[in-house]
């Protein structure tokens, strides 16, 4: 009788499971980590303010970002911009809390803040590295492989932009094939480009085509993400782009990158509040350009290697970081991105792997909406790797299960199993067992759990070896999304139109 | 002036660094990570006292156990154990919420519990693996080599007890080796056999030997470690391992290991209640059998793979449960062992890291104050390995500093260092920088963060490489600390006469 009813559940279970789709972003459940007391938060933000106030942040370049200032009536004396006390987070007060970022397929659509948690690949490599073939600079077919898997890979959120520089395609040209691949060949919500302004046009122009411009209007379907030049200076790459993104309703992700001891002091709390400062004044920046425009307080802090000066990640500075920087986004009420599976690793070693665990942990522990970064991050950011795409990508998933938190229902609490089982006896085959096994745990399907004589068997094969395997099986199943044929004519007439309109430039 | 009194500092910093001794035992300055809230904690603690009083345990084997408990006026009926509401809480409360081990060298001596954190080895494989000669049975030769390790290990603070099986000594006379080994050639505390009652006497008596009587009727200077037979039995390995130590006034451990599906209900809060229950009970007996001997609250959970029914490690649910099992061992007011740097990997690969970094990650933060395992498990804890050894340790460096959470005084705030950098400008050698940098990060040793090419050009050694060639270059350093002769002829004529009295036995 138990055991028949336990076989219902069961069946129940795995209909439920098999049915349920990939969500398309995660929702937080458990507290969050409260790591420095209020004395300390203050202390940040009070250095934070007293650096907008005092020292000031040089605008460089764009002349019309001064001219914004100015008429909000910032202290403007040749670059350098002040506010009076308070008015950057006054001013930050318009951005919301937290938005939806619309993908072409509206189950795809994705919520940044509040307790909602969005993953995004890795952003930026000029390599990329694979097993067979190791490492080289990207090309245009790499990238597309890369969106393939991020569309298929069900802990990605997010397509992102830059999966790796496509270095076979003019630089002046690349925007137009990358963004060309996320609308197509994913139907995961995506970035543009801000290298330059009239590459950020090019980007909202093509959601126009693909969206359509009443709908772009209205929603947010495209961001840039763009980093200060830190220290305190923000350049015409960051300002355009707001204005570009931000002027069409579309949204901003603002990053100050700081290696601790070069473009900030070598304090952790030093850098912490000099990135806060930096992305409160692209905040407050987005917010004069076009209040309520959607808005991502990034934040990027490495710590370095004292044998050499070079950036290393994974390291306890950095996971401090996240936790604190957390605390901070939610205090000042903006979607914050931070973190990722973070290395120096040259290859998808332990090392790779420890680094990027605990950067990822305290990431998505402290509170993190946005993470870019979150699989394929190799070498310091120089290289994407397409197994630690798929490694990455498997551990992401188990975030599903730990931002959920525990169930303490009394079916968790499994009284009925005491009746059944015995002291000294064993719960392998009673009906709560059975009737909970296969939604009970995690299942990391790169994770080898088989006995040695198992691996053994089957090759001995280590995790990069698998996770090898793994990505090549799954691009030789890839199938492209359905694309209305109109759209996908226009935005093909676009990008030929544009490339044509330009010469080739490799810089 | 100002670079020549950073140069100063400097000095100063780097002779401080210097003559800093490793410490013998981390100290959390951090605020615990608060991951259910008052109801939940409630309600697992509810279910324990459930099991206790309503189910009961299994005690079998001693009868000596059950004269204790029914002297207590527990409930007992055949080998079953059951306990009035609250009496096993109140009997928990004569074990202290804290205590120092001791070592032979007092520098060396651990706190065990409140906010104080002590590392120890990997415990129990029996066999090894390295990456020259592969996998294959432990030796007393590995075992010596391990012993040493971690005695040079700075970040491990304790050295365990069966760090390997010496599978070529024979089973009844391997405590006396390995205990040997523990006492000359390491000055780190130390656990002692509990696989037979006359193993544990003779830990006690060499701990005498090399301790002094007086000195060991006095202090804590060897404990049991034990393993509840979940669930819900105990049987006499555990009971008389607690009256032998505790009854000489040294400590014990009791975790009970638990493979949700198996030894307990697949869900985790029922596990977690049931290990609650288990390690209670023990902690009661220990203190019937000697109030206030040192008892420390075990608790391993792993899960399992949903394809095979193997265990699992470093999972989401684990890792909620070390921070759940930390608020409750607070609330009981007993130290806490769980967690460790666990895998079911077959080689140190980026499957063993991610899986052992999430799992020390959550061991570390959820507020474990003894972690057995934190350096060298692999292969679901059937191997021992060299290399991993190594690269757990370097990263339980990064604890020390995690644990001691961020510096918020004026020099962290580095304002000076705003007045001699201007926005745009760089830190790199300024007064702040060089005053700070040398103790500014975590010198992660194992992590390699230079460039590709410095890397390529210097043998593309991936983590286990630079691992391998590390133990070995350690080894080759290798110096015994100096041991009282009379002591140490004392110790080996036990061991020698102890051999002496037993036949070989192999199991």
């Amino acid at each position: 009788m138990a055991r028949k009813s336990a076989r219902r559940a069961k069946r129940e279970r795995r209909a439920r499971r098999d049915q349920a789709p990939t969500p398309a972003y995660l929702t937080r459940e458990i507290p969050y980590v409260e790591f420095l007391g209020e004395d300390g938060l203050t202390r940040i933000e009070a250095q934070a303010d007293w650096l907008i106030q005092e020292v000031g942040l040089e605008f460089r370049e764009d002349p019309d970002a001064l001219r914004i200032w100015k008429r909000a009536g910032a202290d403007v004396r040749d670059t350098r911009v002040r506010l009076p006390m308070g008015m950057a987070r006054d001013l930050c007060k318009t951005a919301p809390k937290e938005f939806t970022q619309c993908a072409r397929n509206p189950e795809r659509n994705v919520r940044i803040g509040g307790r909602d948690v969005v993953f995004a690949p890795v952003y930026g490599p000029p390599f990329v590295r694979c097993l067979d073939k190791g490492r080289r600079y990207g090309s245009l077919d790499d990238f597309e492989k890369l969106v393939k898997l991020t569309a298929m890979l069900p802990s990605l959120h997010h397509s992102g932009f830059v999966t790796c520089e496509p270095c076979d395609v003019p630089v002046n040209k690349r925007h137009l094939d990358m963004l060309y691949a996320h609308m197509r060949y994913s139907e995961k919500p995506f970035l543009g480009a801000i290298t330059a302004k009239s590459r950020a046009e090019d980007c909202v122009e093509m959601a126009r085509l693909l969206f359509g411009s009443d709908f772009v209007a209205r929603n947010c379907v495209i961001m840039g993400n763009v980093n200060t030049n830190s220290p305190l200076l923000v350049d015409k790459v960051v300002t355009e782009a707001i204005q570009v993104y931000c002027g069409a309703g579309q949204g901003i992700i603002a990053a100050p990158f700081i290696l601790g001891g070069a473009m900030g002091p070598v304090t952790a709390a030093a850098s912490i509040a000099q990135a806060l400062a930096e992305a409160m004044m692209c905040c407050a920046f987005s917010q004069l350009v076009r209040p309520g425009a959607p808005f991502i307080l990034g934040n990027f802090l490495s710590s370095m290697s004292l044998k050499s000066g070079a950036p290393t990640f994974g390291m306890p500075e950095p996971v401090m970081s996240n936790y604190i920087i957390g605390q901070l986004a939610r205090r000042l009420g903006v979607p914050l991105r931070c973190g990722g599976s973070l290395t120096a690793s040259k290859v998808p070693d332990a090392q790779a792997a420890y680094e990027s665990a605990d950067s990822m942990h305290s990431t998505a522990l402290g509170g993190a909406n946005f993470v870019l970064h979150a699989a394929g991050w190799l070498e310091a950011g120089l290289v994407t790797s397409f197994e630690k795409l798929i490694l990455d990508a498997d551990r992401l998933g188990a975030y599903r299960v730990l931002l959920s938190g525990i169930a303490l229902d009394d079916n968790a609490f499994a009284r009925d199993a005491y009746g059944e089982v015995e002291p000294a006896g064993h719960f392998l085959g009673c009906g709560h067992t059975m009737a909970n096994y296969e939604t009970a745990y995690y299942d990391a399907t790169m994770s080898d759990s088989e006995s040695f004589e198992q691996w053994t068997e089957r090759g001995e094969k280590d995790a990069m070896v698998r996770a090898h395997e793994r990505w090549n099986a799954m691009l030789a199943d890839y199938e492209a999304p359905a694309i209305d044929e109109a759209r996908d004519d226009a935005l093909k007439d676009f990008v030929a139109r544009r490339k044509a309109e330009m010469k080739d430039a490799w810089y």
